[in-house]
């Protein structure tokens, strides 16, 4: 739905209009601006509180700055709706997140404005460095090249990497660390807090400014004092001044730390910073939701609130008369305590998402045995294998397009030392609104090739309670567990635990000519698929895999010998994946079905609801009732058996 | 070949016996040790300078910690021999890197000395903090636990995060920073730099432990100068001292700089720092290669200099009469100079492995061209994007195996936005004497899911350039390619330039009832099977497919319209590389024909020379001989036609 923008707002089609207002009308820009994202995302949805947060910077960056000449990098991007408004998007806004719209994160493909793809975290400041060293060598020296990151999003191993390599590099990057002290959920670590040190504490920021004064009153007392005061300023200023701060030790010139809210005051520092050359960090101090006082108070919740009255505050839900399943997230949430209050071995770890996966719910109950690690997925891995040594049993939950960033350490650090690490991937198979960089397509392929990885997904909740009753099992050794986002199947989920053995698969239907092998939670969709040719007459027989590894032998043996033809459903990519297990374990064993294989095709997929990409990719309930009649036993279609 | 120890060495079997050697006669163990190093490595090979720099460090550990109750986990693990050494690997030593020998790195499966498996780097704070968590679980309060890192393993994110982690958790950690300035090359970045100041500038060192007695000389002057010197001291104590250094930033507490050679000052400080509770760094510095003049000297070449005479300092190399391949790396190495020269959007980039992969060449003739950005593959893959967006073509090598930690930035940044980066992975398939942690098994598994990557191999010298030359070319897209360590096959490898067509194969031979497909180098097994079972009177045919992703659909076709039987060879993990590709295509295509794939089995494979593991794998020329005449052909064997 399109919403009204404000006068001076509506007359910005782009960084070159905004570079017409008065320097002194910006802070009404800054309100229109923020009012119309308030206008927009409390009627279309979105990501919320973090873009209400960097209003001001976003207008003054984009004031100064010759965009896209000048090159700004948003890390993450759930920031970057002021960006998006500003730089020509204004009037499709509200197609935000929309299948077929504009994505919720800055691309490329969408506007020469938008430098780089994001939507994982930490990657801007490597990112600029490249643009940056580009100029250099191409001889672009007047080129200003701007990363924002997020206190949150500096946690992450990426982005010190890249300070250490910036800090060595003579080219022009500015880093804006946008410090709220949040990621989604309260950012947390050693640099967070000394972050807030050097925020708060007034001594240390003053006695920077303050030391020539000092020095100069203990130089006036004396001769002897004079010596001393000399002594004592060479040793402070030759080094311990140089390298006092954090990103000073990294050779960054540190900046700040300023007010993140002072359009004016933002304006003139980027304008001066603009001539000073080499790594330089600017330090602005934030309000996550700023301006939205409801935000500005819940910023976890308030990050991505959905539909909202914006005068009430008040969270649309969807109406419901009877009780609905649960979000797989929360029965992970729910079921890991039930499990930690049985085994005193079970910790729960979670980089920076507990709110997300629903760690949350432990970290309260049990605060000694969940761990929030920050941004951190490679830590949280190598943590969690440095915790099963010792014979504890983490549960490491990891969204599954972010345990690709902790890839070397499930294989390095868990499968090669076969340590009792269960990792819950959330987020399996297609994400939704959140597009390309969430879609969890390709944890099946990655995790299938690893040694000593057992490799789970769950068809509904009581699986997921079972598979994780069964992983937290003795010398289990890594065992991965997938599942989606967004809500189950089954209102009455929180049945007693059932161990599952491993590598067993399960008969849902009995049929004939094609059966469909299925894994995870798609496999509801191919429930209603039988439902559906069932009542047309067609009867193909359909199994749950349950284990892509080890795979169901004995299951798959007695399919092989009753069916020639196999359609196999998965929510992730067909390079590698379930289907591809099954064509190995077909070809090992001499078989010679069709095998048809349904899943995520190797292209990337945009972003849109779930069911619209199941279509989209073929393997919604529709499509697979269309692929089963479609096989030659169209043509033995026959009316429904006794 | 084993070596005599010397006369303390030879009684000490385990910590306990050094135990009981007077404090007085550690530094002749530390000698002997070093010998003892010295005398094996020279005749036996492997690492050699990174262990005889934590010698001291080594002794004085395990002489006060309580091991294996004290966990000590070495990070790497190349500087680990002398730990191996003293904890009962004495007499085994020289089988070190062995096939069936001992590991070259600390090994769970080898002792409960060895705490945490590794070979990769900077995974040791991560792994102790997690003992050490688990330890003040459990309530082990008296627990010890110790990571040893190297300031080069400190540039890796994965170091950053445990740091931050632990800063937070009041766990008992002791993290020694062996401050070596070196990777296998010399350490990079700003990190590195810091460190250097904090170790050589006095003033700094000087002036924490002199501010107070200047503060009473200041106090001392009058009462005036007094509230001065009162007012500095509170701010300097307050904030700015206790947060003045990079560690105390992330709440450790910094002891050193210290001398690392020291063996009797390291015992009592690390009985000093056992009592101190918390997380605490003590920053040590070493020399690599320290106690052997050469190796002091050159650290990159006596990292791992291979066989050589101790008193001479001669590296022994075999005797060839005439010239030899050359190793792929240094292919690699040349070739991306020479097309530099002709192409001026080409830039290099390596994770601290410029020596390992020949990219030192690059920076030597081109430095503003090719960067080593320290142990940092996550930053090397994003800031290569970063690069690629703005026209240039990055050459990004890493090896097979380090990938791993860079595979959301292959998928995220790369991939996702199609941008012009070519991935050279060198190292791919077994890796030889390093073992299970270096083996490159998964690539073509884990690059083939991925959408809009090329995923190529070359057979040969030759084809390693060209496929270089072909990826340089405009607009290629994410485009990797993969080789081996060792060498190659051509001495006359430099040829002209050859574009090759993308997803193009080539036949190597025609042939009968069996068709052989191989990708990468373990195509010349096959060409040495095929000339025994040539002369034996078998004629299988060999074709190589160079490229795993896009398939050559028409050579498939081609051979599927022909061949009943065909075998697939690869050096790569057979659980979704090249063999599961051809599956795939048959299944898409509804071919029958039976397909016997050879590749690295679903296991950890451990160490030992490349030949004996393909052997033990099933896929070196012997074991494709037996597979093609265990093929039903045996019973047509004929003589060798015309």
């Amino acid at each position: 739905m399109q919403v009204p923008a404000g006068d001076l707002l509506k007359t910005i089609n782009s960084p070159t209009d905004l570079k017409q207002v008065k320097e002194e009308e910006l802070e009404k820009v800054c309100n229109e601006l923020r009012q119309y994202i308030i206008d927009v995302v409390s009627v279309n949805g979105g990501h919320f509180a973090a873009s209400l947060g960097v209003v001001e910077l976003t207008v003054a960056l984009q004031y100064v700055l010759n965009t896209p000449y000048d090159q700004l990098v948003w890390d993450v991007g759930h920031q970057a709706y002021g960006h998006k408004i500003l730089t020509g998007r204004r009037d499709t806004f509200h197609t935000n997140r929309v299948h077929n719209g504009i994505s919720g994160f800055p691309k490329r493909a969408e506007s020469p404005f938008d430098t780089f793809g994001v939507g994982h975290s930490s990657t801007s400041i490597s990112a600029a460095l490249g643009m940056a060293v580009a100029s250099q060598y191409k001889g672009e020296t007047d080129r200003q090249h701007v990363a924002v990151i997020g206190d949150g999003a500096m946690t992450a191993g990426l982005a010190f990497e890249a300070l250490n390599h910036a800090g060595i590099e003579n080219s022009n990057l500015l880093v804006i660390l946008n410090d709220n002290n949040m990621s989604i959920d309260p950012n947390v670590g050693a640099l967070k807090e000394y972050l807030t040190d050097i925020t708060t504490s007034r001594p240390y920021n003053r006695f920077r400014d303050d030391i020539a004064t000092v020095l100069a009153k203990i130089s006036s007392i004396g001769p002897d004092a004079f010596k001393i005061a000399k002594k004592l300023e060479k040793s402070i200023k030759g080094t311990l001044l140089k390298r006092s701060n954090f990103f000073e030790a990294l050779k960054f010139r540190y900046f700040g730390p300023v007010d993140g809210h002072d359009v004016k005051h933002l304006v003139k520092l980027l304008r001066d910073l603009r001539d000073i050359p080499g790594p330089k960090l600017l330090h602005c101090i934030t309000v996550k939701g700023k301006g939205y006082a409801l935000a500005e108070k819940d910023q976890t919740k308030w990050h991505a609130p959905g539909l909202f009255d914006k005068i009430t505050g008040e969270i649309k839900k969807t109406k419901q008369d009877k009780p609905q399943p649960p979000k797989y997230q929360d029965v992970f949430g729910h079921t890991i305590i039930e499990l930690a209050e049985q085994n005193p071995k079970i910790m729960g770890i979670t980089p920076a998402m507990p709110s997300g996966c629903s760690l949350n719910l432990m970290m309260k109950a049990m605060p000694n045995r969940a761990f929030d690690v920050g941004i951190a997925e490679q830590h949280a891995v190598t943590f969690s294998a440095g915790l099963a040594t010792q014979g504890l049993i983490p549960f490491c939950n990891i969204y599954s397009s972010f345990m690709q960033r902790a890839y070397d350490q499930v294989i390095h650090d868990v499968a090669i030392q076969k340590l009792n690490v269960i990792f819950c991937l959330d987020r399996a198979g297609i994400a939704g609104a959140d597009g390309p960089t969430h879609h969890g397509a390709y944890d099946l392929a990655y995790m299938r090739c690893i040694p000593n990885m057992t490799v789970s997904a769950p068809m509904n909740e009581e699986e997921l309670r079972n598979l994780m009753y069964t992983a937290q099992q003795n010398d289990m050794g890594p065992f991965s567990i997938r599942y989606p986002r967004g809500n189950g199947v089954m209102v009455d989920w929180q049945r007693p635990f059932k161990a599952i053995p491993v590598g067993k698969g399960r008969k849902i239907c009995d049929g004939e000519d094609v059966t469909i092998l299925s894994i995870g939670t798609i496999g509801n969709e191919v429930v209603k698929a039988t439902a559906e040719l069932n009542d047309d007459g067609y009867y193909p027989a359909h199994y749950d895999l349950r284990f892509v590894k080890p795979l169901d032998e004995g299951l798959l043996h007695e399919v092989f010998a009753k069916f020639n033809t196999v359609i196999t459903v998965e929510d992730g990519c067909l390079e590698g994946g379930m289907g591809t297990a099954v064509l190995e374990f077909m070809a090992d064993n001499k078989y010679k079905a069709n095998i048809i294989r349904l899943g995520i095709p190797d292209r990337i997929i945009e972003h849109g609801e779930q069911p619209e990409l199941w279509a989209e990719c073929g393997y919604n309930a529709a499509a697979i009732v269309a692929k089963v009649k479609a096989q030659e036993i169209k043509r033995n279609k026959h009316t429904k058996a006794s």
